[in-house]
């Protein structure tokens, strides 16, 4: 049986062997390439890469490289394994041929090296971190190179001991192997930086004109943003899924923009409003929910909007809506404003010390506020220093 | 060799020839999910999903069906193939077991039918097409069936004469084999979903925005959605890529926002403006830019909506810039605006007839306008049937 294993040897027709372990690659590439697409979160999908490296080649550890193409260097992105997390992540190296990393970006060619050590190029970021075998394949999308992903220290099959590595080198079926791996690694990386930024984009240009909107009122610029910030610092206290994270970032832009429709008169009044201005000013979650209804994806964003000025005892607006009947994003976002509202300073009223808003938010626990939210905004406030940030 | 590959009589231990067979089927799998993933376009990953289903299984056509979620009903996305595009797509099924793929969609169970004819389930689409062989998989995203998957009419490896298809039974290899396959299709259908209702939200979004900041103006009601789709008519008949088009879309939506920052007896003036209310009008698409300019993704859009009131012969502000110093985009949305200007009525003067503003516009065809960009109009205004849309 050992003969037929050997790879070294392998003829023109392979062995059954050969034929069996490459199958057996294949099924675990097919797993992995659904694995690594499986998602389109950047981080999710690099610590995937990683692993499956890891996996298929059966090395130490493994790490990847990725072109910030505004600056033309090479970042540290993600390091993984035993000894992975020893990896600095703020190291950043040029794209030239001083470095294996930069030398594989630069010719789009893949370098396998089983004597790490006497190349010149070798870049030696750890002291404690030994690399003795490597393969360095560059990661291509749209015909461009975004980055590279290594394979480090390829293990041998039977260490000489339990506690102990023995290493082996890689070979010429390992690299092919790795670069199909690594066709699939480069799209999942693309698709979800492209999920990213096209995110990144709508939250910003929302921003941008919510902001835009927000100046029509003199006395409550950065407005938005700040409640955006305080409700993602709540958030991240409160159980709730990523997705969940988001609809909260995005009702907090938009929570305001039905002051839009609000004459100027009320809105850029410099002192409080009167009992006919109030009626008024009170239609703009309203107006927001109006304005946006038709947007579809986005439904229970609108009606967070719609429902930010509710309270936990019922007597809000526009619905009287009371405790769990409001929707858990709107509680947040009621929080977050009133917090921002109390410690901002007015024409007619200086803001609260950050201490003071923070004891009054508690002391409505439960009538205006849901009790979970503001157990949240305690974490928040005691760990985010959420008073401190603007 | 002929015994060799006589896979129905496949012993535990595979034979060399079917172990081959398989590594080629993995090969070609591997080089399926590339492709697949390789774009967040809808419609190109069903495309790509149909051509892989039917190079892998050696059938004659395939279908993709995907779950209406609203309805709860399937409806018939892509069919391909030679006789792929005799089926109807209107053709919509309820989620039950009265047909194959309601009943897959229902349990999520695959389907292997080697005489489809005299199965119950089996719905007739359409009399000239002759379903023989089926294989119908469902597709599973995030533990639910978001569709499924037909492989119709296995072929034989030779045919009688060279016109004509022999045809064979699918067996329990092609199920394993295509299900590997479902698997990659419902991620890659999955991601360009999510990528393709993330935008949607994004443009609907903005352009709710958009059309709230407008109508702070009464007499232009309607406007940025008209020019929006007045750009997208001309850029379709200007050689531009899929991206550019967004980034046309984007900017129309975008491109009077800054008028947000012009105060309402301007804005709202329900006469012609003076000599002094111009030059504040004119600070509109250079307001567009001071609220956007921040926003990292989209600096061509935001360019293009500071650039659509420059004119081709220099005249135009807030640059004066002079021909291809334009950008298109920028070009594409002048016209398109100027368009719409002069066919809309004010309160001042009744809008032109179509005829006369499309004829109004070819008349400045290199002075005011791109002439690239007015080549593109005349084409979209006579096949587009611009003047009746609205």
């Amino acid at each position: 049986m050992f003969e037929l294993k050997n790879s070294e040897h392998e003829s023109p027709l392979p062995s059954t062997a050969t034929m069996e372990e490459k199958l057996r690659q294949f099924e675990h590439l097919t797993r992995f390439s659904q694995i690594l697409n499986s998602t389109l979160d950047p981080d999710l999908v690099r610590e995937k890469a990683l692993e499956a490296t890891c996996a298929l080649l059966g090395c130490e550890t493994a790490s990847l490289l990725l072109v910030d193409f505004k600056t033309g260097e090479l970042y540290w992105e993600t390091a993984l394994g035993e000894k992975g997390k020893e990896l600095k992540k703020s190291v950043r190296l040029p794209i030239n041929d001083r470095s294996i990393a930069g030398y594989v970006t630069m010719t789009g060619e893949s370098l396998l090296l089983n004597d790490v050590e006497s190349d010149p190029r070798h870049f030696k970021q750890d002291k404690k971190f030994r690399t003795r075998t490597m393969i360095c394949i560059p990661l291509k999308a749209k015909n461009r190179v975004i980055g590279v992903l290594q394979a480090l220290n390829k293990t041998a099959a039977t260490p000489a001991r339990k506690s102990q590595h023995a290493w082996a080198d890689f070979d010429a079926d390992d690299l092919r192997l790795f670069e199909t791996l690594g066709h699939q690694v480069a799209i999942a990386v693309e698709n979800s930086h492209l999920y990213a930024q096209l995110k990144k984009s709508f939250y910003d240009t929302v921003e941008a004109l919510a902001e835009a909107i927000e100046k029509k009122d003199r006395y409550t610029g950065g407005h938005t943003k700040r409640v955006v910030y305080y409700s993602m610092c709540i958030a991240k206290y409160l159980d709730i899924p990523p997705d969940e994270i988001d609809r909260v970032k995005l009702a907090a832009i938009l929570h305001d923009v039905g002051k839009i429709g609000i004459e100027d008169k009320i809105l850029k009044k410099a002192a409080p409003l009167d009992s006919d201005e109030w009626p008024v000013m009170k239609q703009h979650p309203n107006l927001g929910y109006e304005i946006m209804q038709h947007v579809d994806g986005i439904k229970d964003v609108i009606t967070a909007v719609r429902c930010h000025h509710e309270r936990w005892d019922g007597t809000g607006y526009p619905f009287g809506l009371k405790e769990n009947e409001i929707p858990l994003i709107a509680s947040i976002i009621s929080v977050a404003d009133t917090y921002d509202a109390m410690v901002s300073t007015r024409p007619y009223r200086k803001g609260m010390p950050p201490k003071a808003a923070y004891e009054e938010i508690l002391r409505n626990r439960g009538t205006q506020f849901s009790p979970i939210v503001v157990d949240a905004f305690i974490q928040a406030f005691q760990k985010e220093k959420m008073g401190k940030q603007f």
